[in-house]
């Protein structure tokens, strides 16, 4: 493969070294892990500091080279794939917990910081940055994604705590937003403008998050029904009982089925809901978990587990954090394909039940964070075999469709990438001509994450 | 007065009537409740839908005058003033509850729907719109502001409720953004661009609010201490040991001393923290109150009172909610000038500290959203007064640049109106040039709430 361009200028920011164009590296950074084609880029770097990320992008700008953020690589979407080459930008040498401000509950961190080891440190002042995505994510890419996951019931989206960002801008100026009071009325809300933008407004390098204090205890239930709307009627009868759950995950029979013959597991292999509360008085979560368990069983609840502090709370759990390696490992040669929809509660069994129909000819599974309406459907298939994913991209299309017919959402958590692209002009209407504005006054050469979002 | 211009088309987009020139009719929409000074607008119009909202402002467009929101008139920086006159588009008649969508935990309500009014309803659905800026705001003045108050410590300010909205851009179309999924990462955050603009990017007509379940009881616990920074301590330490507060109030001596007097109270008169707890169980909470009442003794509380359920809050809680009427009764003659900044946790104790300096002479009271690091520093004195009032103001421009050096915000959840314009530059630096490209982007000819947020 020949150089589009000369690599010296770039050697030139970084030491001479933290520059490659060597077909491995550039393989690496190819894909995330979605189904979605691979391209490379021309040439990756690794900036150390946010005045090094301002110099490459201000190269990139001089010599029209799209600029892609790397994380960790993790997206389900496609979200970082360089599908029109150029430079990407990986994030992953720029991970430094810069300050840990335990007094403010907040943490100032480089993009590249992997959130798990960021919980870790946390954990030793007591404190924790909520939203978990499950994968190995990067900071940044969360930031870029808005990613959520499991806690989001109750603790919201990544976009509920960046208190402040540096950003280098697609014209290579650094601004700095937001500022480290807990709240501000003070001006347009620009944190939130790049959060959840996936890199396509410019390159976050440095953040600033909000922090909680670690809960004192657990309690968590888990419960098996005969149907999805049993659990699914569950799950908002709780919200609406005064509870605040801190997890709230549904798991079709499929996801049960494998877990059982993937773990050697004795799970009930019916529609389940396993949820997680957190408090300061085991007592008072003792009280809880009796009400948590009349509800479960007034909806039908066939077998019902349950337990008090964080040992059983990881006993009762530790089969989700396997679902995604299970069904992996049940289908080998298979590949994944994940959608990611959210719609109003009230829509959550309907949904469900209208997965179930789309995939009943398929190898699918159905489980996702119930408390906010948001489904994962999973299917395993053969990318390679044009007939079959025909077949499940038409499921994902009308599921899809069905989901904003429900005025919900084309993705909850995973973003737009590639894939949900085609879906924007339905959910936004007109409003999607606003952000293509937004896009070119800060954007105008299309340079970051070309291909995304937008067409 | 004369017109300048002619009141019939918008008398033939509103029925005929709703529009109105009358004097008295100026006179109340010139002022907001702040000290700022007041400015008639021209006319001031009554739409009922959104589509004649669009219309109102294609009009305005075409005829280049001025468009500004009007809710409640509550505010306290100026934000609804019509400085440069033009029409006001008071939106109090357009306060339907349009639906509530209990089992979804969301309402739509037009924009002119008082969020007191709301929560009345919504509690007979066991559900609550959680920011309480305490005065009667409507929901979308609260939306223009991003209003918070005493619960945003566990709930967190209005741009956390606002799932949609519909939105007159100043080109007189309506667009729709967001959508009623509880999490979503489809394309560009625009409920937080439109949230907090203080009616400077679009008139926002209704919105889709996302809703939380009324706990089940409560647990209040009012402490007073020897100085600020034991009760400042005490604010996070509490927050540090897993708890989770609803409310966490501070209030000078000198405000103790007022209700005193004006209530005919016998408060404790030193440094006060007013804490609200929530949860689904009472023998839960008893165990919080005794850990609470702990904390509050190691850090030196003087006198502690405390009660569980909910007249034991209302009893605790009752003459904080009477504190700017007291102030107000007890300096007749006198007008209030209330500043707002918010700084991190760990710096709280500080500003207390530089506020009452600066307000050694003055007539000051501080109080505010410790949970939050927001504090309102409120002066009675005599704007009429030159030279009196140029020395309060000198102490507003101090106490912000002090919050602003340490890193906090000019406003936490006031906006920024007129009184805050001239500390946007320090407080945002590069990042105030894009805001003013976002304004230009949508306003070009600066109609909409011009001479706010920038000059």
């Amino acid at each position: 493969m020949t150089q589009k361009f000369d690599l010296g200028p770039l050697k030139a920011i970084l030491d001479g070294r933290r520059v490659s164009a060597g077909e491995s590296v550039l393989q690496l950074h190819s894909h995330d892990e979605s189904y979605h084609a691979p391209h490379l880029p021309d040439v990756v770097v690794w900036p150390h500091t946010t005045e090094e990320a301002s110099r490459l992008v201000s190269w990139a700008r001089q010599n029209k080279v799209p600029v892609v953020a790397w994380g960790a690589g993790t997206s389900l979407e496609g979200n970082p794939i360089p599908v029109r080459g150029g430079m990407v930008v990986d994030c992953t040498e720029m991970n430094r917990i810069l300050a840990v401000r335990a007094e403010d509950f907040q943490v100032d961190v480089q993009a590249g910081v992997v959130y798990k080891d960021l919980n870790k440190q946390l954990a030793r002042d007591g404190l924790f940055f909520p939203p978990d995505p499950g994968a190995a994510a990067t900071v940044g890419g969360m930031i870029g994604n808005n990613a959520s996951g499991i806690r989001s019931v109750r603790y919201g989206a990544t976009k509920d705590y960046v208190m402040r960002l540096a950003v280098v801008l697609p014209d290579g100026s650094v601004i700095h937003v937001g500022n480290r009071a807990r709240k501000s009325s003070s001006g347009y809300n620009l944190p939130a403008l790049f959060t959840g933008a996936e890199g396509t407004l410019g390159l976050v390098t440095e953040a600033t998050l909000k922090l909680v204090g670690l809960p004192a205890t657990f309690m968590a239930v888990r419960a098996a029904f005969a149907t999805p709307l049993q659990a699914t009627t569950t799950v908002y009868t709780i919200m609406r009982a005064g509870l605040s759950p801190a997890a709230m995950e549904f798991l079709d029979a499929n996801v049960m089925r494998v877990l059982n013959a993937d773990r050697g597991l004795a799970l009930d292999e019916h529609p389940t809901l396993l949820m997680e509360f957190s408090g300061y008085s085991r007592r008072g979560l003792a009280e809880e978990m009796a009400f948590v368990e009349e509800i479960c069983r007034e909806q039908g609840a066939l077998t019902i587990d349950r337990g008090i502090g964080a040992e059983e709370k990881a006993r009762l759990w530790e089969f989700r954090h396997q679902t995604y390696e299970s069904i992996k490992r049940q289908h080998i040669g298979l590949s994944p394909l994940i959608m990611d929809v959210a719609v109003p509660l009230s829509r959550y069994s309907d949904m469900v039940e209208f997965c179930r129909e789309e995939i009943r000819d398929l190898t699918g599974y159905l489980f996702g964070h119930a408390g906010d309406g948001n489904i994962h459907v999973h299917v395993m298939d053969e990318p390679q075999n044009p007939q079959r994913w025909a077949r499940v991209e038409e499921a994902t299309s009308r599921i899809v469709r069905q989901a904003l017919a429900f005025e919900g959402t084309c993705t909850g958590e995973h973003g737009v990438g590639i894939g949900k692209i085609r879906f924007l002009e339905a959910e936004h209407g007109e409003s999607l001509a606003l952000m293509k504005k937004l896009k070119t006054l800060l954007d105008p050469d299309n340079l970051f994450n070309p291909g995304k979002i937008f067409l």
